[in-house]
């Protein structure tokens, strides 16, 4: 199980290692929002994204001879070059199972991290069944994307550090708004939020028509996205909420919120234009959210949790120029 | 004058309004360089660039009733949008002049701040001559661009950052690469690295054609610009260094540095990429310096400073289209 103390234990392993990101905010981002938004910058974390905390976490708590044998891990990008940088970090070798239609900025920073990468056919191949084929062959210990102890752990670091952020800026309380896929990072804070800073709340943020999540927190069960495929959030597009993942959430966090592609892209323009920052898609959905479903949001201060910066130069392109700040 | 002891003060003054910037790094980026480099991203400080800390340290300087007449003062944009936040926040008014040629994002910036903007042509006008005219009627106080030793002050306060950033990296050495103007960061880093950790040297960093500081430190005497326009790095286009300033940076700099314009686009679109921070051209110029002129610098480590972001979106769309990482 994942709680308080194993998030302690896997910030403690991740120091040195594990970049310390900033919360910012802007006076233009608060103005259009009508409210204070900060926004923790995930985006400047090694490999690009919060997955290289559930990585290291993962990774570092190996038995060395197990660890020494090598990981394997299935991933659309952001969990792969985590896995790929955390191995690399601890002289381990790594195999990365990848759908060939990855964005190729992933592709290419998970090779040049050193790991094998493997592609496969995500219409016709079944990636779990070609793990365990690979990984079992080699003795490859799986890290999987988000239902696993220390990931849920590493992941959960995130919110220690919100904490930390949000006393020296003097946030009394706030909604925490995360970027949602599978749940691990959205139950990991939420798990360090209930423990340090009971005040604060995690709601998911997810993509219309891939709010698996939302709606399963609004049902009390775990319910499937009708399609697997369709939207430029290709980091959070998971086809349902994790088993380990849900139950944290589910007594934690929510109701979930929903944005379109278009409100993730005019995020990403914002945070460009006022913060300074590169977001993917996938990785500006909270901050949408937090400027336009204010509606749904408590009255209050909101945390966004801008989790990746993993984008083709080409959609960033566009995203700054279709929605001009 | 600026010493160390007035950069500590500025850092006691600033601490809860300038933000303390994080130290990034990336693999692919050391790789490509051959060597160690470290980008300290002041990008991601409040109105987008170091200038909110020479500002704040100028401001909060004033005597009370001084500072509630109000400030004045000339820029192309950053150090206008730094003392309009300062001025601000401090419950001031202030009036700044612009060039009509300057960025639009750094004029909507500054007017967002709440100050009074009055654009001038600066082919016909004299920029000192309306700020005396203004600013005397109105009993406003100048804030200069970098020949202030409050100004220096501030902007040093930066180098006490990287000092301690550089001990928790475990940097022993560096040069220290800086993008420059009239030189108010340069040679505010430069004191507090000679205070704090002397084994670090500032290097400064130009656009080509516009390096009157690389020839000034070169035959110890201030030298000008042949031009006052002709690069995109509208930030750091100054006629020739501080007469404050240039003293400072000549017992304790260079030799300085220059990059093509292209250098800095392929600069920012490589900070896009790797670090996930968005630059302009006159911001990147440094780590330009960095990649793009190894055979010009000691063997060893590197920390570049990227002193802003506020950068046009058809521009950075065009960096990043232009040199793919």
């Amino acid at each position: 199980m994942s709680d308080i103390y194993r998030i302690r234990a896997a910030a403690a392993r991740a120091r040195g290692h594990v970049r310390r990101t900033p919360l910012l905010s802007s006076a233009a981002l608060d103005a259009r929002a009508g409210r204070r938004i900060w926004v923790k910058a995930e985006c400047l974390q090694v490999t690009g994204s919060f997955k290289a905390r559930g990585a290291w976490a993962a990774v570092s708590a190996l038995a060395p001879e197990v660890r020494a044998r090598g990981v394997i891990a299935f991933s659309s990008g952001n969990h792969a070059q985590g896995v790929a940088w955390a191995a690399a970090a601890h002289g381990a070798p790594a195999v990365i199972l990848m759908p060939q239609d990855a964005p190729a900025v992933k592709i290419e920073g998970t090779r040049a991290l050193g790991a094998e990468v493997v592609l496969y056919d995500r219409l016709t191949q079944d990636r779990a069944a070609l793990a365990v084929g690979i990984g079992g062959d080699r003795g490859l210990t799986l890290i999987p994307p988000y239902d696993h102890p220390e990931v849920i752990a590493g992941q959960g670091t995130t919110g220690l550090e919100i904490v930390a952020d949000a006393a020296e800026a003097g946030i009394a309380a706030a909604e925490v708004l995360v970027c949602c896929g599978g749940g691990g990072l959205a139950s990991g804070i939420a798990l360090a939020l209930e423990a340090e800073a009971p005040a604060f709340r995690v709601r998911t943020a997810e993509p219309a028509g891939f709010d698996d999540m939302a709606r399963s927190l609004a049902s009390g069960d775990r319910v499937s996205n009708p399609a697997a495929t369709g939207s430029i959030c290709d980091a959070i597009l998971t086809p349902r909420p994790g088993a380990m993942t849900f139950p944290i959430l589910r007594e934690r966090a929510g109701p979930g919120l929903a944005v379109s592609d278009d409100e993730a892209l005019a995020a990403m323009s914002l945070a460009f234009s006022h913060l300074h920052i590169v977001l993917e898609p996938g990785g500006a959905v909270a901050l949408a959210a937090a400027l336009f479903r204010g509606d749904e949001l408590a009255t209050g201060d909101v945390i966004a949790v801008a989790s990746g910066g993993n984008v083709e130069s080409a959609l960033f392109a566009e995203a700054i120029a279709r929605y001009p700040a």
